[in-house]
């Protein structure tokens, strides 16, 4: 059967990213970007089963934040983070208010901006994938509005251990703000030094 | 080694009671009581080595919303909601703003009202310990107000599978709500179907 999935690295309080996301600081203010991100990008070879799953979609779909910085919005050579050769190899939706043409990229990722929101851009991910998975790449405001809107199947969080303590700040959208109360089934869970993954089966 | 412990149960989301605390609904209105807890009273023969620990300290700290409902503070004849022999069996230090004689109970507990402050109740439980450990039995503003003085070693979540999605209201205190960052070690962590017992060292 077809899921969607949705991965995201948090914090123990929550958050994926700091505050005032920007070319220089990807992640945001506040902390540095390997907090939450190190256990992949530094101890990926402990974490090989779970970035396998992450990457095992056959669409994608992303936040504008996620895919590059906001000032990069005007600027159209901006082609997402990671290369030549993304780690999706596959179709990624990117949502973003500003149209622009589709970016292909080497071995089969392709970014399409949808301009017309979380259904369409859920439509089109579904139509790319055939009968293979969907995954909701992240940041936390779009896994919200996924979550909120009750199209998430299975969510995969790799908790750090560690708190941002950002309470107080109203720009910084945390996990399921925003999102009603859901019933979750806990599948998985794997701790180790780095990160705990824990897998919700959402009911 | 002396160390102070704290417990504390919560949704995935980090809420450990609903709003309007009360009497009748003493987790507070929003959900049944034992989502959050249900584990504790109703599958307590899973979670032995839990709750055990749970009531393992020589002295204990709680926040006067965990001793009672708020309209409990002037009818003098409350005890608690844990019967005439408490589980702890050891000085139970309440935070209140309102005086009130100590209330011995069966077993060796001991509900004594300190009204002024975290530093003098955390003072008369380090007294009451003598060698043993402390433990800072609740609720979430309580044990944020431990966590931000930087006073507790090991931090206890029983994370249950569930979101309440209350990020919209203002009047319910979220774990970790205006805590400065915290550096954590995860040391244990056992998942069941009810909960995940996650296990941090204070850094």
């Amino acid at each position: 059967m077809s899921l969607v999935y949705a991965d995201l690295s948090v914090s123990a309080d929550g958050y994926s990213t700091g505050y005032e996301q920007r070319e220089e600081a990807p992640f945001g203010d506040g902390f540095d970007e390997n907090v939450i991100h190190g256990w992949m990008f530094e101890h990926g070879e402990n974490h090989r089963a779970e970035i396998d799953a992450i990457v095992a979609a056959k669409a994608y779909i992303m936040g504008r934040n996620m895919f590059g910085p906001v000032r990069a919005e005007w600027t159209r050579d901006w082609r997402g983070w990671w290369g030549e050769d993304p780690p999706y190899h596959a179709p990624v939706f990117v949502l973003t208010h500003h149209p622009r043409e589709p970016v292909p990229m080497d071995g089969g990722t392709t970014f399409t901006f949808v301009t017309d929101g979380v259904e369409s851009a859920f439509a089109r991910a579904r139509a790319a994938a055939g009968t293979g998975d969907i995954a909701i790449a992240g940041g936390a405001e779009t896994l919200n509005q996924f979550l909120a809107a009750g199209l998430v199947d299975v969510l995969r969080l790799h908790v750090v251990p560690v708190t941002l303590g950002l309470s107080r700040r109203t720009d910084v959208v945390r996990l399921f703000d925003g999102v009603p109360p859901l019933q979750l089934e806990t599948t998985q869970v794997r701790a180790t030094p780095e990160v705990t993954h824990i897998t919700y089966r959402v009911r």
